[in-house]
């Protein structure tokens, strides 16, 4: 998928490019192109957020995703549950970063 | 502010990061470092999101988007409102892109 105006975008434009790429990326591999199935919403999540979701490759972690996810009970996740679940981990990361910052230096 | 393993980011965890970066570099500015200011959000609105936000020059504009994402009334915004404003710029340029995609070529 190309998107207008990429080469002038700014920092943050560049982020919300970034994000409906990554989607896309994803969604399209099996059945609605603008949904992710479960084993296509797994792959994102092994493969984007395996820092940050350490257990994601846990059967039960995905399904128990999904099941948060997918407000409208149809078994797929649509780009707005994609986003609301984004927004969630970068709000719980901005906590983690703040207080990681704020811990005096540690020697290693 | 620095960011654990920024170097091993996926494509996804890199968005979230700028996000997370783009709050902060404008927040710090005056007042409270973690909440934006009305001024340090004009700022960021018309820095960050000169091209899909065409009027946030307009003083109307900006006090509207603040009366919104405000949602405790303290004229600051803090990170989880800032997230709620991007996520949904997010779905709206996602949308848009669709339909753009979707369209036939066209000669220029």
């Amino acid at each position: 998928m190309s998107l207008p105006n990429s080469e002038n975008a700014s920092t943050l434009e560049n982020a919300m490019q970034l994000m409906i790429q990554t989607f896309h990326k994803y969604s399209g591999d099996e059945g609605d192109k603008f949904t992710l199935s479960r084993a296509e919403l797994k792959e994102l999540l092994i493969t984007e957020l395996g820092n940050y979701l350490g257990n994601a490759q846990d059967k039960t972690a995905v399904d128990k995703i999904m099941g948060d996810l997918d407000s409208n009970g149809d078994g797929e996740v649509d780009f707005t549950e994609f986003i609301i679940l984004v927004g969630a981990l970068t709000v719980a990361c901005n906590d983690f970063f703040l207080e990681y910052n704020d811990k005096p230096e540690k020697k290693k």
